[in-house]
Order: C-alpha cells, then structure tokens, then sequence
C-alpha cells in the first residue's frame, strides 16, 4: 500500500503528535507535531521536520542549533494518529543541551532530573 | 521539588499526550493520552491509566484485556506538556494483538507490516 500523508488522522489543528526515538541506544528523545507538510517534507528530505506550534512555521530539527535528526525510519500507529520517528540524533534533541527532553523522574512523589546537559 | 500534576501543560481538551515505552527492552508501545485525573490514578495505583477520549472515561490499560502496564517509571518532559512512561508491559500493548502500536513502517514510499500479531 502506498504510504500517503494525507491519510493521517490529525487533530483539529490539522497535526499529530510524533515521538522521536534513537535508532541504536532506543531513547526516547522528545514529542514533538507534524502536520501533513511536515510528514511530507521528513520523507522526501530525510531530515525530521515538524511544525512549531508556537512560531506556526516548519522546524527543521537541528537547522540553527546543528542538533539535526536525520530519519531512519518513520512508523505510523494503529490508528494512524500517531507517529514514531527513528532517528540519528546529532549531539543533545532537547533545547536545555540534554540529550533528551524527558530528563525528569518523578520518584517517591518529588520531580528528580534524571540527566546532565551534555558537556 | 514536590510533583504537582496540577502543573503539567494541558491542552484545551486537559489532556497530554502519553508515550509508553518497554523498560527493559526501550520498544515504543503506545501513545494514549492523560488528565490530571489520570496521571495521578498513575502515580497512586502504580497501573497506567490513560483518559480514553473516545469513550470520554478513564481506562486502566488493560482492564479487560489483562494486557496491564506496570508503571516502572513516570518521566516529564521540558516544557511540561509531554509524558513517557516506562512500563512493565504484560502480553501486547496493542488492540491488534501486536507488542507495539506502531507496526506499520514507512519504506520506499510502501506502508510496510512490521510486526505480526502475538501467537
């Protein structure tokens, strides 16, 4: 079956939410929105490309910082409203300079950082 | 720092989006979402329980299946609008029978079956 991104289920904002994984070590390194443009353009380049919700613009991972994604592979859920990218990750996904955006625990009820910033 | 599920950034429907992840083998299994309501239910009873948005409930992930998800680990990400679970995952995460929900790969254009049903 031909993969084609407009059949996607996205919600009223016309985006989905798509998890970004490490292809070799499996970390999962942010979530982030892609709407069909995104979907399109991350096949076609493949380097990962979402949507910014705040700045309303296509966010082509990596493009001022360097942290760039470039895809592996990109898989579709059940449902076909979600999406995982495999990903080579250059250097920390998260804007603090962490290696992922998920770098606090909550452990025994108090919030624990989990990760430094990587050097 | 005390966890407040108060403060996690909701969206206007007051959910978050929820990534579940094998703890022991890194596998995305699932993205489902949660409430307030709902990710304190989480941290309380140890059994991941998301808000199911079609039956406009909450739903302790495998209630009826008995397919359940331990919690290991509830993890925030930066900007407090994204959760990832690690779980001890029993039997498929899927309603297909699959481990993962994301069993389709996108290759060469093609929507590619990845993963078969669990015997």
């Amino acid at each position: 079956m031909n993969f084609d991104a407009a059949q996607l289920r996205y919600n009223e904002a016309g985006l989905v939410p798509v998890v970004a994984q490490d292809h070799r070590s499996g970390e999962v390194l942010m979530l982030a929105w892609m709407n069909r443009g995104a979907v399109e353009r991350t096949l076609a380049s493949g380097r990962v490309t979402y949507w910014s919700r705040s700045r309303q613009a296509y966010w082509v991972k990596g493009e001022t910082s360097g942290h760039v994604q470039k895809l592996v592979e990109l898989r579709v859920d059940c449902d076909a409203d979600a999406l995982l990218v495999l990903v080579e990750q250059e250097g920390p996904a998260c804007h603090t300079n962490r290696r992922s955006c998920f770098y606090s625990a909550v452990q025994g009820g108090e919030v624990v950082e989990i990760m430094a910033p990587m050097a």
